[in-house]
């Protein structure tokens, strides 16, 4: 009898987002799921991990069942606690998700969901990140959940390369209007982002954050491209930000001491 | 006459740092610099940014005279700020720090002190990090804030490519003791680091984060040994985190829907 796949599930949308809720019950279909996840909303932490004050844990209960482990920390800091600590054993996958909300283009830097599969990737585990591509409310990720499960047979069966994990979006729309599959890039788009200068009641200045995606991109295999497409997007990511192309040019810069 | 340069300064150490105000000082006397950074310690953030909740910003005095801005947000936050809100033009380099400690290998996707020079580089404005690679109470940062000053010239001579920063660690000795500069790749040293667990006075349990860096690099170019040899590190890095090599293989796998 084969061992049965032991995944550890993560998310930034913390530990109550349905996203999580939908993609913990399909993966118990196919291995025995450790739940560790932020114990409130987590979004555009990027890789942030808490070193200046301790983590506190709470074990969650749903339906009078155990469900998992609520940390008061990031998405990084649950999947290092949940590997170096709460779990007997290395998983064998770290899936972080689904999220609700796009991490394609510029916005994979600031991800807190992208940040829980590259913590298990430092860790050593094959990782990926999910996100169905919409901020509705009433979001139905029922396919994306359905897609997580099928990949992390995928993963199980060939592996990730070391220091490599996958960042995939889903689009938004019922699975018979979904086309496809692509492997793409990371896209070029960016934030036209601004602060709005606001009074608070007491007449002080306070600034808020606002903006939306700038389409930069027009090839095909590009992440933000293929989602509108409505086409699956996976990108290949990593976490050595080395720019090799650039190391002959500053060297003939001749930089001295 | 040529238009004297403009720059930016931020850290992920607070407004009130030393290594801050020492880098200050001495690119002050190449060009105008505007200070925005975060009115507290924010070390190993990564790339967050605050989206949850709104900024605050005050005007910080030193000796009486107007220092900089203060934001309770994090490292990108500031220089986002800095450049969409409270500078009235954008400046010509965006320099992060000095660090009080290193940020070489795995270290790198931690840091907030690198996420402020990548903030500057998404926004088009040539970046670079800085840190002397010490947690001495006592650090000497006088030779890594000129050694600044000289990067910060190179880079409004040569420019850097869209996309691209810089991340510089000085290694904590006397300028008599280094010995050259090298451009490296980021290393591939990772932290052995677990939680300890501990109790509270009440007796509830809390987790803290320890560990050191494992040397899993023994090439000459890598930024970690760069330090170990007392040479300067300059990195190129890159917020494309594609893993190109990756996205043949992937495609042979033959992912469907």
């Amino acid at each position: 009898m084969e061992k049965r796949l032991s995944i550890l599930v993560s998310n930034d949308d913390g530990i109550l987002a349905d996203g999580l809720a939908i993609l913990v019950k399909e993966l118990q279909s196919i291995a025995d799921v450790t739940v560790v996840a932020p114990d409130s909303q987590q979004s555009a932490v990027g890789h942030a991990i808490t070193v200046h004050r301790p983590l506190r844990v709470k074990e969650v209960k749903k339906d009078g069942q155990f469900f998992g482990y609520a940390v008061d920390g990031t998405p990084a800091d649950c999947v290092k606690l949940a590997i170096r600590n709460l779990m007997k054993a290395n998983p064998d996958i770290v899936v972080s998700g689904i999220n609700h909300g796009s991490n394609t283009a510029i916005s994979v830097i600031y991800s807190g969901t992208v940040s829980a599969a590259t913590e298990g990737t430092i860790l050593g585990i094959s990782s990926f990140a999910i996100s169905l591509t919409t901020f509705e409310a009433n979001a139905d990720f029922t396919y994306a959940a359905k897609f997580a499960k099928s990949l992390a047979l995928k993963i199980a069966e060939h592996g990730l390369p070391k220091g490599t994990l996958l960042n995939v979006n889903v689009p938004p729309v019922p699975e018979g209007d979904i086309r496809g599959v692509v492997i793409t890039r990371q896209g070029k788009s960016v934030w036209n982002d601004e602060f709005e200068s606001r009074r608070d009641p007491g007449n002080k200045q306070y600034f808020w954050l606002k903006g939306e995606m700038v389409e930069l991109d027009e090839e095909e295999d590009i992440d933000q491209r293929a989602i509108l497409n409505n086409k699956i997007s996976i990108t290949p990511i990593q976490f050595d930000l080395t720019n090799y192309d650039m190391i002959d040019k500053l060297k003939a810069w001749k930089i001295s001491q």
